[in-house]
C-alpha cells in the first residue's frame, strides 16, 4: 500500500492532511495549477495551487449555505451570476430553483470546469446540462465591469483565496462593479474566509470593509467547513435593501420543500449570531 | 532549528498536525500518557493518550460554551460538579459566578491538575485558589454514585473521549446516576463528540441516546473548535425541568456583565439550530 499524503499548510506551523488512494490528475494551466485525488474518508477532492477547494463529503455544506441563505431572503431571484465555482456545485444548488431564468457563470479557468466534469460529477452534474447556465470563461472582474447596469438579482461569489487568479475578486473595484450590476433587489454573497487564522482574518477585515463600503446592508454568517482551515468559515451578505434577517421569508421557503442536508430555515437565522471575538474582530477591525 | 509535528489521526487517513517548539513534559501516570508541547500558533497545548485536549488558543471556545448555557438557563445555580476538567478551564468560568456556593471537581488523574498548574495557568488559575473549589481525584462514576441526592444544581462532564478513563462516563449508569445527584431544577452537559467523521458520530449518538433516555429534556448545542476533529464540536443539554431556549433567562444574563469571547446571548439560541444532517443523525440514528 503507498503511503500518499496530500497536505496543506493552514498557517506555516498547522497542517491538515488526507491520504490519498492516487492521484487521478494533476495539470498546470495558464493560471493555476490543479490537482485531483481520491480517499477513502472525503472520496474525490481537488486542489488548486496546492490549496483545498471542493471534497465529495463536506462540498454540501459549503454550496447549500452560499445558496439557500440568499434565495430565501428574495424568493424571486431570476438572474444569477456566479464567480468562479467552477467545479458547478453553487450552481448546481442555484438550478434547484424553478424560478430562475438565467445564470452566468465566470470562471476564468475552462480547465476547472472539464476537470470536475470528468471526476467530480457529484458538484459538476447541471454544467452543460441545464439551458438556464451559460458559462464563460474569462476574468470576473472584466466580466461584471462589462455588465449591464441592474442585470442581476443575485451574484455569488465562489472564489479562491485572494491571491493569484482570485486577488482581483477582493477589491473595491470588484464590488463597487457588482453593486452597480446588481438591480435594486440585490444581494451579493462573498467567500470571506475564516476569523480563526490570523492571515485568514485578516483578508476576512479586508473584504468586510470593502463590501460595507460599498452596500448599506453588509453581515456575515458562519458554518462548519471541515477541510477549510481550522474549520470555521464565512460568507458576507451584502444588499441594497434586504436585511438577512428581517427580510428572511422562512414559510415561503419551506413551502418550496428543498431537500438540503446542511441548511434549513432555523439554521439561516443562527448562522448570523457570530461569536463575541468574530463580531469584535469585524467592529473594531484587528 | 528542528522540525518537530505533534500530529491526532482525526481518522485512520486524516492527520492534524501542529509543529512544535518543543516538548515541556511527558508523562505516563497510572491512567494514561499525558504530553505538553509549545507550539507558535496555539501556545501551550496538552495532549492525554495522544489526543488533543486544551491549547492556549481555542480553549476559549469550549470552556465558554459548555458554562454559559447552563447558567443563563438558570442563574441560581449554587452547587456545581464537573467531572474530568482537570485542565481547570471549565473552573474557571463557573467561578466567576459570585452565586456559586461549591465546586467540586473530580479528575482521575491528579497529574493533569498539577502539569497544568505548572504549565498552563492560562485554565489552571483558579484550582487551590478558589475556596468555592474543592477537588477529588478519583473516578467520576465512583464519585457520583456516592453523591446524595439531588445535592448538586449543575454537572459538566468535561470528559476525554470514551476510551480508557473516560469510557465509564458514556455509560447510562453514569447519566442515571447524575439524574439523581442533580435536584429538581439540575442541568447535566455532557461533552457530546462531533457530527462529522463516522466514529465520533456514532459516540455522539451513543451518549445521546442515553441521555436521550434518562433525561426529560435532552437537546445539542454546537460550536466551532478549530483543534478538535473537523472543528464541529457538540455539547449534549439535559435537564428535567429547564429548556435551554424556552428558559433562556437572556436579560438577566446580560445584566451580570461578563466579558466574555465566543459566548454571547444570541449565539445561546443559535448554537441549538444544527445542520440538517446533524438533526436527522440525532433522530434517526446512523
Amino acid at each position: 500500500m503507498t503511503d500518499l499524503w496530500y497536505s496543506e499548510f493552514h498557517t506555516d506551523d498547522v497542517k491538515f492532511s488526507i491520504k490519498v488512494n492516487r492521484q487521478l490528475c494533476s495539470e498546470q494551466t495558464p493560471f493555476q495549477r490543479i490537482d485531483f485525488f481520491e480517499s477513502d474518508t472525503f472520496g474525490v477532492f481537488f486542489t488548486i495551487d496546492g490549496l483545498m477547494m471542493v471534497t465529495q463529503k463536506d462540498e454540501f455544506a459549503y454550496h447549500e449555505m452560499i445558496t439557500h441563505v440568499p434565495f430565501a431572503v428574495n424568493p424571486d431571484i431570476r438572474r444569477v451570476l456566479i464567480v468562479g465555482g467552477g467545479d458547478g456545485g453553487t450552481a448546481r444548488e442555484v438550478c434547484r430553483y424553478q424560478t430562475v431564468e438565467h445564470i452566468d457563470l465566470v470562471d476564468i479557468d475552462e480547465r476547472v470546469v472539464r476537470l470536475c466534469q470528468k471526476y467530480l460529477p457529484q458538484t459538476a452534474c447541471v454544467l452543460d446540462k441545464d439551458p438556464r447556465l451559460q458559462m464563460h470563461f474569462e476574468d470576473g472582474l472584466a466580466f461584471v465591469r462589462a455588465a449591464q447596469a441592474g442585470s442581476y438579482d443575485l451574484i455569488l461569489v465562489d472564489s479562491t483565496d485572494p491571491v493569484g487568479p482570485g486577488e482581483g475578486l477582493f477589491t473595491t473595484d470588484f464590488y463597487t462593479n457588482c453593486s452597480r450590476a446588481l438591480g435594486g433587489n440585490g444581494i451579493l454573497i462573498n467567500q470571506h474566509e475564516s476569523p480563526f487564522y490570523t492571515h485568514y482574518a485578516h483578508e476576512m477585515l479586508r473584504a468586510h470593509k470593502k463590501i460595507s463600503d460599498t452596500f448599506p446592508i453588509a453581515q456575515v454568517y458562519q458554518f462548519h467547513m471541515p477541510t477549510y482551515p481550522s474549520g470555521h468559515w464565512l460568507f458576507g451578505f451584502a444588499s441594497k435593501r434586504f436585511d438577512p434577517i428581517t427580510d428572511f421569508r422562512c414559510e415561503e421557503w419551506a413551502a418550496l420543500g428543498l431537500k438540503t442536508r446542511y441548511y434549513n430555515t432555523a439554521l439561516h437565522r443562527a448562522a448570523f449570531a457570530l461569536p463575541t471575538y468574530v463580531r469584535e474582530l469585524l467592529e473594531h477591525g484587528e
